[in-house]
């Protein structure tokens, strides 16, 4: 049973609220384990029983919330000189509020938060373009939700971000179960022609 | 007087108006030449006197227009090997059309952009966060100007994004005045005090 | 049989040689037919057969050559609006050349490139730190493939390097099976609890 | 006397020995007092006399020091409401140890560094390419200083990499004096013709 594992900072309140809509989506994919966690909750055996991990920020100056930051720092670093998580399968979200009408920062911060996976050899799973609830949010490497006005005034995660965090939860999940079928056919794999 | 030259690729005219508001904001500011061409038109001494360069693209599958593409690569990238544009200054635009509410990739677009001047030595000016307009379309990097609702139907540059793109334009003019003046007292540069 | 082709633009030789090192590593995977194509020979159609794309690139002013940002808009933009790509694998390597001990842009180029892939949905593969060859221009996105010295003086791919892109290209093959084997049992997929 | 302050994380010294490489380059210029200090022993009140700023981190699983961006989100972020730093010179550096001959993820990580001042309204410096050992650590956006073999065995600061880092820290130091003298003549700044 695949486990779909989603670590967050929250300030607020709103990143953890986006970190449970996509753990129920990831939930209703059939023989998923789903859960969410904050990263200054979880130890290195934590992470090491997840096949997807989803990491999820708020936007702060442009970068990833520094707690999340010191999650990837002291315990997804710990994986850097081994092949744990070698082909497992990764995905990001972020949040945002301040004023501005083109994502804060959005865009680096995912890209940080992918690359963090990808020093780990982790597979990528970007946000498709027809999840219901595209249009409020999205963006190619994840789900922007924001919590706030263009002008900054605050407000909760809106419902159309929700389907979409949830869209993104249910195809990370999927992937997840994907490799776990795939992996039950050993023969097929890193076999050689030249073998 | 300091020259500013805003190039752009424009498919529908939505960049080229974009450029127009951006020049007419540069213009404004006193003792200050602006211009604007697009991509395929200007040659390298077209490029070797401006005293600001501004490069202006749609997001095409979230990098810019292959257009752009293809004068950074031929007409700025002869200026790589030696120093004629090193300390003069550079600002970005993009704009962008589509579905989704994240950016549709303009962070990235900027970056590369900016990374293009990056490479010939020039000072990059962001765009300050009190510019007037900054909710509509305000990133640190630079404007983005969406030409569309969030689900794809096109518009006309809105009125906000050109306060904001001349705002981001009398901002890049401002420091190549500046530049100029502090050109004047050439006793005060490259000093050492070892010498 | 999984199809992988890899697209590239090449000025002088060098990632034409780095495309075929990787597509060599990718044919080795048993049941994989590995091609490689120029990014100005090829048509909607011949990257619809695709079951894994690779973009190969030589770094130009930080970031992608004018003729791959050429394909990217104009062959890859076309399936921007449908799903056809969707799941499908995504892999990435660049060349450099020039001066500077850093990587000269590779990374943002990378990035760029693995973004027109997640523009489609597809799943993105980095370079795994395991990989032979890692310490000769390996990063986590992808192989960089030095072709000059640190002082700019051209050479050929370095043997490192097709160990390197080999591994890589293996490692995007095994993907693309592993894709094809779990899509052999559609009833777990995209199922639903609640259904 | 223009202030050029270095602000920096580290963890076995290198980067500290980078930074004092760095702060000696900008203090050789005239007319300037160059320091520096570690991210967790500085206050809003430090940074606000700072009249340009130089974030300097080792790389971390593909980005910034998790301290450093303590630092950003904590005291730069007190910043981004006010228009304090708006103008003033921004510059980065990083370091870098463990496996791989293609930065490590330092573009993404300058990147970050410099979105941070963006956020702030600084005018960026990138570094340019002539500036005195270039080619090794020269990246566009600034140096990165390896302190190991590719093949991740440690080894203190180059020199060849110090005279970049303090090529470049005069180069910041040089633009902070001319912001300076620019200020001397405030008729001729945020003038309009339309006044």
């Amino acid at each position: 049973m695949p486990t779909v594992l989603t670590v967050y900072a929250s300030d607020y309140g709103h990143t953890r609220d986006a970190a449970m809509a996509l753990t129920e989506g990831a939930d209703r994919v059939r023989g998923v384990d789903a859960r969410h966690a904050t990263a200054d909750s979880l130890t290195h055996d934590d992470v090491a029983v997840a096949d997807a991990l989803v990491l999820g920020s708020p936007v702060h100056m442009g970068s990833m919330h520094w707690e999340m930051k010191r999650f990837v720092d002291l315990v997804l670093g710990r994986f850097w000189s081994g092949a744990v998580m070698r082909g497992r399968i990764g995905g990001v979200f972020v949040t945002g509020g301040g004023v501005g009408g083109a994502g804060g920062g959005c865009e680096l911060t995912m890209l940080s938060l992918h690359g963090a996976m990808a020093e780990l050899g982790m597979h990528l799973i970007p946000l498709a373009r027809d999840t219901p609830g595209f249009e409020h949010g999205g963006l190619h490497w994840g789900p922007y939700v924001r919590c706030a006005t263009s002008t900054g005034a605050a407000h909760p995660v809106p419902n159309e971000c929700r389907d979409l965090l949830a869209g993104h939860g249910a195809a990370i999940a999927q992937a997840a179960v994907d490799r776990s079928i795939a992996r039950r056919f050993p023969a097929l794999h890193l076999s050689d022609r030249s073998a």
